[in-house]
């Protein structure tokens, strides 16, 4: 049964610092017929991601933010409940971002259909999906870690980081992960195979304690966060060191971006920092995710999910869990029965 | 005649801030008898470089600061007027790191021959030697630019900026320079070559002015100077840009080094930022040196040079003059006749 109306997600406002509620709108839409080429898609799982931050905002980026009045940008996993498509059947799962809404209308662009036999449909949003992506293209295409490099992650035990040093390991380097409570740090340890956690809230010296944890310096450094542990990183990286540049999420809901204080480290380390934006890999999503999907069938992957069971409207307060760091692993909100 | 004594520039406190004359002192010592496989020199030219600074500090850097009490580092030219090495002969001229003194022993480490008669010998100092090849192997190895694109340039007039524009033109790509005065704009674009120049101090705003000379945005951006420069750059990246960071020269006399605010710009353009020493290229000075020298022998490259005349104590003085950007071209301090 297809209801008659559902609810959207809509940006209300841009927010300043961390978004609040009444940044969004909830409002109660017509279920539209998909016309010729299109199909309907049921939302089932819904992606929080960092990046949701960047599209509120009117500041440049590598896309437009989301209009106020829009619905909000986001990605999703979904059933196909109509369709005029002739590439999307009614039955079939789908990826794809297509916000903040209990329905959505696709022409099938930046659509994929995704294989339940292969795993969990839900992990279309984590390793299966951007965050894997993220983590296999940043991690390996921008770090180029070698064996035997030590590679330090920040928000390691999130939806990239996490993978991001497991796949370090997979590639005979040594991992180091920074959390920021000490479960997370176990979790590092215990089950993702880092060979050392760092919790950056408590250490009482981060210097020290990447010191400690990283004596050869660091190789590569895959960061998610910028702020404070972006500059004690610089401070300890070895030479010919690479950073990779994957987010700042200590720094998306500040009033005013602070820099790296210690990017002239680059220049003693002959170092690099380079940013990264998955979709520029596009024409190799394909054998990646083949890639991804062995390891993880393999048992060599651990891919934690972080699945609140709620409803659209609980958007604004499950971002902020993301915010706040309350996550381990791939954060999604699950609407209802899939 | 060679003196039985002579005056050496000796560090005696670290600076904060701008060095000032009382973080030097001058000694007279007596003048050395070069041993075996040692021989003198009488220094004739002084070189005065950005790095200078660094070497007062000690904060972490490349290689260890010079101790308080020692002869100031810095690179000269002079002539060999005592022998005990079979290498170097007396009235072979020479250029290497010896100090801030008026006679310096060298075991032939880190020195060369100079060929008087490829160029004039001061060029040891500048595009024949240290900023020479760092702009070389900056640009070209680092910034690896391609015809057609833009690479801006800042500190633009001084000895290693002045080379980047016109090399860069050499390899078919737009030069834009920035400059603190507008004699020395003009300089860019009337003697050197530079297909716009922009007066950093005086530009209402520097976006608009990077806009307006670069309208697809910036390829390449070779840093000497970080601060609001490098900030202003970050905001008018071309997609995959790359920065070149060789230097911060605003930076080096500040209390508390300021991190680039637009840091993530990297990660909205693709961009990256990679530290860059010119030590590292040491196994390809010579060929280096070659392709510099015969541009210059063609008038491919002009090398202006800034010579003061005076003394060896006239150090901390005109050291000033190049942390206030007084100078265009290659600074250097003339010794007495040569």
């Amino acid at each position: 049964m297809i209801p008659a109306t559902h609810r959207q997600i809509r940006l209300a406002a841009r927010p300043t610092g961390y978004p609040r509620d009444d940044d969004f709108r909830i409002v109660e839409s017509p279920v539209p017929e998909p016309g010729s080429g299109e199909f309907l898609v049921r939302v089932v799982y819904l992606s929080l991601d960092p990046y949701m931050r960047g599209r509120m905002s009117d500041a440049r980026s590598y896309v437009p933010p989301v209009a106020v009045g829009d619905v909000m940008e986001g990605g999703i996993v979904g059933e196909v409940v109509r369709s005029n498509h002739p590439g999307f059947a009614v039955g079939d799962v789908v990826e794809g971002r297509l916000g903040w809404q209990e329905y959505a209308l696709s022409s099938g662009k930046g659509a994929r259909r995704i294989d339940p036999a292969l795993a969990p449909i839900s992990t279309a949003l984590g390793v299966l999906g951007m965050p894997g992506l993220t983590a296999y293209f940043g991690l390996l295409d921008v770090g180029q870690p070698k064996a035997g490099e030590t590679v330090v992650v920040s928000a390691a035990s999130g939806a990239v980081g996490g993978l991001v040093g497991q796949i370090a390991k997979l590639k005979g380097c040594r991992a180091v992960g920074l959390a920021g409570t000490d479960a997370k740090v176990r979790y590092l340890t215990e089950e993702l195979g880092y060979d050392a956690g760092i919790n950056y809230r408590t250490a009482p010296n981060l210097d020290a304690a990447l010191q400690a944890t990283c004596p050869g310096g660091i190789d590569v450094y895959f960061d998610n966060v910028g702020g404070d542990v972006l500059d004690a990183v610089l401070t300890r990286l070895a030479r010919g060191a690479r950073i990779v540049l994957c987010g700042a999420v200590s720094q998306y809901n500040a009033h005013q971006v602070r820099g790296p204080a210690n990017y002239l480290s680059l220049l003693v380390s002959r170092a690099s920092m380079t940013g990264m934006l998955v979709f520029d890999y596009h024409d190799r999503f394909g054998p990646a995710t083949a890639e991804l999907a062995q390891w993880l069938s393999e048992g060599r992957l651990v891919a934690r999910e972080h699945i609140v069971h709620g409803s659209v409207t609980d958007f604004p307060e499950v971002l902020l869990k993301l915010f706040a760091g309350e996550n381990t692993g791939k954060l999604i909100l699950a609407t209802g029965a899939s």
